[in-house]
């Protein structure tokens, strides 16, 4: 795990003066993935749970719908100019039978629509992709639960407290039990490793989940939920307009703004039980 | 710019009770670019200063050097289901003799190097196209000039506000006189838009800029500063590791954690000067 940080040597400036001192930063590389020897996506991401980033970034664009779609991960020969292996080509061998993506595959993601690029568009292909359906998952949450999960993701986030600087993802149980804490430089890719955990440990779809995420809900954000079947999205902060509009459309329950007792809930509030609702609030 | 935010219905969850209200949502939309008529990218953004982000983000990816390199840039005929243009795909024609990107642009940044996929090769990919030199730029800085840039940047941030879902970014001058703001779903997009208005208005290379963003500072942030020729990145929150390893290559000022009175130095000290040090800080 000696790669997820990285000390450099820092000028810290304040009201009283300067000096300088050792910082602790979030590790950046590139991972280059490749299905079947092809490659396939470059991503900048935080070394580590490269295994998992790739299969949650499969399952979320529509390749994978289990483990057993994989039949090998491994790292490719990729050398340095010391020689040593760089640990960022990453190949998936997919079992036989499984279709590997087109090529252009993000770009197909919005364009399979007849009616041009645009937010309908991008709804339509999410819906032609998914193989489940957060719809009808019977999961409630009350919102005491809910005020939880930020502090116990935050808790889990040990890189978080000393760099300031990644994404955290976590995927909690309908017990408001944390399942598994990924942290990233990219959202995304926190998310995808949170989601590629699950599937290698045979929990697609995801079913009587909430996907906790402590930046903003986009999106892609929303997407990937979708994708994996989780019925329930969690973000400390705002989400985009389309991403409301996914989750409507998907069924799935959007909850924004999430800071202790306070939450705006934006879709899916047929899960949200309030046991009391006090007048005039 | 009524696209820039959407009004969507929420259930507003506190202590002390619910309520259902409005709430302003940051928009966001896929905007296809296309070169030449050739689709290029697709990328989600916040609609608005289309015509900037798509020169800003050839501009960054080492297309174009000046703006008299785009002969034209239009919206293209991309009808929605009620047969309305749905301003979402933005044809960019480049002048005669202007080299198109080769398509795979965005992995070609990554994979030029012989090393193999790796930060260095990261580095070397962005020293090998860029076309300006950050380093040579005779910028000073002093830590009251930069302590004032988060306040204005937010001050110019309208929609932030309304929604707290939008990534801002501004280009200053040398005297903390704000060029231009601009705010997007993305950080990447807010950054492109400024860095594009740069290009239209004839300031690239930005000599004598800081160019500031409200959240992280990605490589890929800092790689978009120094194809613009911008010599100084600050960021209200933590750079990444391959963010200070290419802002100390490209000799870029890199501050972080700029917080009131309050910054991180990662590279490119020497622009920094401090009138007065108080011992013991």
């Amino acid at each position: 795990m000696g790669r997820l940080t990285a000390r450099r040597p820092v000028l810290r400036i304040g009201p009283h003066g300067q000096r300088r001192q050792l910082d602790s930063l979030a590790a950046e590389e590139p991972l280059e993935l490749r299905v079947n020897g092809t490659p396939l996506a470059v991503t900048m991401r935080t070394p580590g749970h490269d295994v998992e980033l790739a299969h949650g970034f499969l399952l979320t664009e529509g390749v994978l719908e289990a483990a057993a779609d994989v039949s090998a991960a491994r790292y490719c020969d990729s050398l340095d100019e010391r020689g040593h292996n760089t640990y960022n080509v990453l190949d998936v061998a997919l079992a036989p039978g499984v279709a590997p993506p087109d090529t252009g595959l993000e770009r197909n993601f919005y364009t399979t629509s007849s009616c041009g690029v645009c937010g309908k568009a991008s709804l339509d292909a999410v819906r032609l992709k998914t193989r489940f359906s957060p719809a009808a998952d019977p999961l409630t949450l009350t919102p005491a639960l809910l005020s939880t999960l930020p502090d116990r993701l935050r808790a889990a986030q040990r890189i978080f407290s000393s760099t300031g600087g990644l994404h955290g993802a976590g995927l909690f149980d309908a017990t408001g039990e944390l399942l598994v804490a990924r942290e990233d430089v990219g959202r995304h890719n926190a998310v995808d490793k949170v989601l590629g955990w699950a599937l290698l440990d045979g929990r697609i779809p995801a079913a009587g989940t909430v996907l906790m995420v402590s930046g903003r809900a986009s999106f892609e954000l929303v997407q990937k939920a979708v994708m994996a079947g989780v019925p329930a999205l969690a973000a400390v902060s705002a989400p985009s307009s389309l991403a409301v509009e996914l989750a409507l459309d998907a069924g799935l329950t959007l909850v924004g703004f999430l800071r202790g007792p306070t939450m705006n809930v934006y879709a899916g509030t047929q899960r949200i039980v309030v046991s009391e609702v006090v007048a005039g609030a």
